[in-house]
């Protein structure tokens, strides 16, 4: 069976930081490891109008926004499918038949929608295309056949949901749908970062992003703003690293030859927190390092969006491209399924031969 | 503005005397008013497997039952559009947006949804494409920009959820949707016809349902069963015509021409009704003449059929023309929806365009 990974993201804003190390960087190292014979890649502008329906204008300006920072960090429209989820009609179609094969009980059990709810402050206002759209992604999964899709821990309900879903397809009507395995990141670290404010979930509102997009200023100045361990009054207070958004980006984007280079002084992270934890070393010398180990790894990644943001009308193309690829790759798994569902009537010379016949016989 | 119907049927089994009378009777007559300039009739197959998801085979089956029927009767493809939903992909992606429009807790107040969800004793396991039909069922209205919905005081609220997607959608987006009209029936005899044996819901499975595609022998038989009035024990006891089927069934087929041709005795239905309330006329009688009326009301419509039976390939036919008419007239106001939810990306110059000045302009 061909290896298929199905992943995406929702044009809301300009991707981050956050957003590279949780899924990102390790996209690319996936996409050019040569073990997968298809990767598609969705900017989920149709997902992200179910909490954004009276804001589409958002949406439209960030697939752009999204397209770049995909392009920037390496992601390659010669060995990965980009496009747009509504530019694929067969995803729809197929989400109006497995909402058959859902229950609304079901929908409200799921973990990650209950979360999703609670974040928004829905409660008894949810959009009905926001509480149904664990079965949207079950169509973008399936559409593709995916075997693969990379997500963290705490989107596995949502691949449960799938996999329910395309057991519950197969065992009704025919063997079409293949069930996707969840592929979680080897490190917890690598799954979350918080904001710079060392607040868990990183907004635009709250100002606590790094972007991708950010110039080389706009970069240090957050991390010389961090938020580390408010404890840590004099450099000769003794310093936690927990919970300290210094060290949990050190964690996610520091390796040994970073030492080496930026500051030799130390053998190795675990070195450097054992001196910040006994006291005698500044956040100041800390978010330094910091700030040359995320520019020496965001530099590329800006200065390839610089010259991509020059070829804006090739961009919407490739993404054009992709989108006929995707939408003709869906239909065929849409075909399928209505084969299976035996709802192809015109198709089906041997159903208008077994009517004629049955009246004809009466 | 044009004045265009959309109506319809699940085909889950073949039409009764209880459509006829309740809608399909009326249609033709529409139909053939000259009054409007476009009318559609879907056999609803996607919204017959929201709750009958595990049997396509039954939807299958009904749909060239549903289309004799309707063929039977009077309706007529030079006339009318008949078409099958599931051809129509353009409305599954219509109800993708227009879910974003509804919340749960709006749905879940739709009290013809709530009588359904009692009568199916679906209860807490309600399929999510059960609970959402009424967002489905304002696609294929909107698709067609009907104007006029014939239906019965039940569906009030269905169409009540319509109007209220297309007011949320032209005042978020744009001016594309039309707000269509309840057509209802003047008068309330001909909403509901109840069944053979007196009870108010007609279903094959109590067998109290007389079919339009019934031989002459099995209406006579099911006339002559009928429920009266389980207190008229002898001729001479005084009858109740309230609540007796028999009478119902009169009220909705009898006119005064019948009496001169079948029961001349009577100068209408008022004096029949009297003679049987003092007492003193039996049933056997008042269903005889029931027979006569009603054998003249189908013996046209049987006749059809059973001409219409021998040329299966030919009504296959005239169900695929329809469906590609209604799939083109469906997707041009997809293409107005999403143009006006600005999501047509790549027909959108204009974006590309500004999108392009906003990056050389950084």
């Amino acid at each position: 069976m061909e290896k298929i990974i199905l992943t995406g993201d929702r044009p809301t804003g300009r991707l981050h930081v956050g957003h590279y190390v949780g899924s990102l960087k390790r996209r690319v190292e996936l996409q050019n490891s040569g073990e997968y014979d298809k990767i598609y890649i969705m900017i989920a502008d149709a997902q992200a109008l179910t909490d954004n329906a009276d804001n589409p204008e958002k949406v439209r300006q960030n697939i752009i926004e999204v397209a770049l920072d995909y392009l920037s960090c390496g992601l390659d429209p010669e060995k990965s499918v980009l496009f747009i989820q509504s530019q694929v009609p067969a995803l729809t179609e197929l989400s109006f038949y497995y909402m058959n094969l859902v229950t609304v009980s079901r929908l409200q059990r799921n973990p990650t929608v209950k979360a999703e709810i609670q974040m928004r402050n829905f409660e008894t206002s949810i959009p009905v295309g926001f509480f149904t759209y664990p079965i949207s992604q079950a169509s973008d999964i399936t559409a593709f056949k995916a075997t693969t899709v990379p997500v963290g821990e705490d989107q596995l309900p949502m691949i449960e949901q799938t996999r329910e879903i395309v057991r519950k397809f197969n065992s009704v009507y025919d063997e079409v749908l293949v069930e996707p395995e969840a592929l979680i990141p080897e490190s917890e670290v690598c799954c979350r970062l918080p904001g710079t404010d060392g607040k868990a979930k990183m907004s635009k509102s709250l100002n606590n992003c790094i972007y991708l997009s950010d110039t080389a200023e706009e970069v240090q100045k957050k991390i010389m703003g961090m938020f580390t361990d408010p404890n840590h009054l004099k450099v000769s207070d003794p310093g936690c690293v927990e919970g300290n958004a210094v060290f949990t980006y050190l964690d996610a984007f520091c390796r040994d030859d970073h030492f080496e280079k930026f500051w030799p002084e130390y053998a190795n992270l675990d070195a450097l927190k054992d001196h910040y934890r006994r006291g005698g070393l500044g956040d100041v010398k800390v978010k330094r390092f910091l700030n040359n180990i995320m520019q020496e790894e965001l530099e590329p990644i800006r200065g390839r969006r610089k010259e991509l943001e020059q070829h804006i009308p090739e961009i919407y193309e490739i993404l054009r491209k992709g989108s006929m690829e995707a939408a003709k790759v869906a239909a065929q798994t849409l075909e399928e399924v209505k084969r299976a569902m035996k709802i192809n009537y015109f198709e089906d010379a041997q159903l208008i031969a077994e009517q004629a016949k049955r009246f004809a016989e009466k």
